[in-house]
């Protein structure tokens, strides 16, 4: 008989979705260009040159059968090398190629993170606002996903609720920053005291505590905002990193799991992920895709706009009455909404053609999302219909 | 604390990828080319110029937001289609893209398929010889996989052992034609028993037996074979597919599984292996990957040469009396060996640099597989030490 928890899932449409696919077709009414989109977290500016002509040079000089050839499970062993090496440069770790597990995008690291470090009924904590897609990631796996409250003052940590939800059973705390969908980038002092406590409770408990930390965003920090490598921070980190947002290749399902050389059983845990890949369908990426990456190790895309985009749509909308945290990173911001329901607030702008997300998915009500991976010329034709919205339906603020 | 189901696979290490590394290491004594390694089945023929092309046009004639971007969760759907379009010429099928769910090779189509029509203590049957990954890839979903003993005359199904292990408890048969190890190829006669004891038991069960195909080697079949689509017999069919031997391109990780039409509930299976690779760090393959397929739908790789191999192998092995199947497709032939334990004989095979994989693993003792996916010149350069080794070891047969 066909799986029934799967089956049920297919009722619960994603709210992101829904109102992706409301853009567009409006979009096919009076043209996409004047739907204010701000519903998808996708990248807005291509791939580097340096990653492009590391895929034709592939393709033209190198040898089919290796570039087109199998990669050992925990990824091409050179590809391993070069991220480590990398890595180092950047952030002062030492790890080596055995450290690095290669895995299909963030997705795939977290898929084997949860996995290596949790078994069925073990509890993962995480913190609102968070990637609604963190509940299918974790549950699926047996493992419980619990949302720490949000700080919503500044979207750091709520100290207090977390310190309640630390309890034994809590095998892992899966944490994001820069964060999807507040943009907010944790502090030193927030690193610090997350880490503290985590040490503190796994002594207590006498059995470790896993830090799965998610960091897409990592190169996406605006400035003035400190660049702090989660993994510097606590010993027992995995580091889960894509390269979708940095490299602009959200659709090449590529990242990897760097685990903290100083982490309880380092290798052993990179080696269990190849295990773990065989039960779930090998995510081991393609391999000339690990191999065009390696050359393009200390490469971004042009992720200007972003900045240039937030900084537009912060002044517009504090000026505006929002409030609002300022992102130091990721391409999201996440204001209060102007009424309690941010469902209905969200409902009333779509009249505008604006497409906001209301935060509830994200474990936050009362807020809402605006992903600005759109261009600036666009954010800035949106300003209008954002005031003649908040006039209209709220009065001036 | 991290998962012990895993970290306890790491001590059993693959027969197959041990005689591997002893070949490699050999060859470092030797010469590559002086160890006549039938180890690994990995695809000795370029990728064809189209597939090639294609993705260089994919590169430099293209929007690389669409390259690169994000594909849906099912695959994109002109790639779908362009699959769908292909099996209905060649097989006289009537699948439209709502039948096809892209994965990551036939590793992905199977953890998907299995998700999806079991549920955990469910049992799936295979029959022996099989490709020993496929424990691991069920077993970890949760369902056991049960094997039903071979029929080493003919490796074709034993349907006496499969009539009696064919209980209510059984929700899904999982087959391999052509097959890895045997090279063998279902006849039309057996798979016609084959749906015919499957509908039988399903009906008087009151529940679907659904029929897993695992499919890589479907286009390398050698002449006067008959070419038979497996989900032409049985309604209740979910074909899994794998580009890797087909166009040479295994470390690529692009498949599908295609859902027959007439398969109950069909596109709702489809669409619940979305909601599985949200679970299992999504198995989609990579975008540029999908679309460069798309253009070589219809292509494969020149695969003459397998059959050439085989050819040489048969002959020889034949002529030195081994008792052996003749293979009618894939790039294994699997003779039975010249005392009854297998690991013996193809330990002993070491000393003259034949490197074989006896039949344990792959649940058939006493015999052994050799994988001739390598150049002619070396099968042939092979044969002498094959003659020596049985003369010596075993006295002329």
């Amino acid at each position: 008989m066909i799986a029934a928890k799967y089956k049920e899932m297919l009722g619960a449409k994603s709210v992101i979705r829904e109102l992706s696919e409301y853009a567009t077709a409006r979009g096919k009414e009076i043209g996409y260009e004047n739907v204010f989109d701000y519903s998808l977290g996708n990248p807005s500016v291509p791939a580097p040159e340096g990653f492009k002509n590391a895929m034709m040079r592939l393709l033209t000089e190198s040898d089919p059968m290796a570039v087109h050839g199998y990669s050992p499970s925990l990824g091409i062993p050179s590809v391993k090398e070069k991220i480590a090496q990398s890595l180092n440069r950047r952030f002062g770790m030492d790890y080596t190629g055995n450290h690095i597990f290669m895995t299909s995008g963030a997705a795939g690291a977290i898929a084997h993170a949860v996995r290596c470090v949790t078994v069925p009924g073990d509890e993962v904590l995480t913190f609102a606002p968070f990637f609604p897609e963190y509940h299918p990631y974790i549950d699926l796996t047996g493992a419980k996903l619990k949302v720490v409250p949000a700080d919503t003052e500044h979207f750091q940590v709520n100290f207090d609720c977390f310190g309640e939800m630390l309890t034994e059973k809590v095998m892992a705390v899966l944490i994001n920053t820069p964060n999807n969908p507040s943009g907010t980038v944790y502090t030193k002092e927030t690193l610090e005291r997350l880490a503290r406590m985590m040490s503190e409770k796994a002594e207590e408990y006498g059995h470790e505590i896993y830090l799965i930390s998610d960091e897409p965003y990592r190169e996406i920090l605006f400035g003035g905002v400190e660049e702090l490598y989660v993994s510097k921070f606590y010993d027992n980190t995995l580091s889960c990193y894509s390269y979708s947002k940095s490299l602009s290749i959200p659709g090449e399902r590529i990242g990897y799991i760097a685990v903290n050389p100083a982490c309880r059983d380092a290798e052993t845990l990179v080696n269990m992920c190849g295990q773990i890949s065989r039960g779930i369908g090998h995510n081991c990426p393609t391999s000339i895709i690990q191999l065009a990456v390696a050359e393009a190790v200390d490469e971004t895309s042009d992720l200007s706009v972003y900045e240039t985009n937030m900084n537009i749509l912060y002044r517009e909308l504090t000026g505006l009455g929002f409030t609002c945290v300022k992102p130091g990173g990721t391409f999201y911001i996440f204001p209060k909404a102007l009424e309690e329901d941010a469902k209905v607030f969200c409902q009333k702008a779509k009249n505008y053609d604006l497409i906001l997300v209301p935060g509830d998915s994200f474990g936050c009500p009362g807020f809402f999302r605006m992903a600005y991976c759109i261009d600036t010329e666009k954010v800035e034709r949106s300003l209008p219909a954002l005031r003649k919205f908040v006039e209209t339906e709220y009065g001036l603020q």
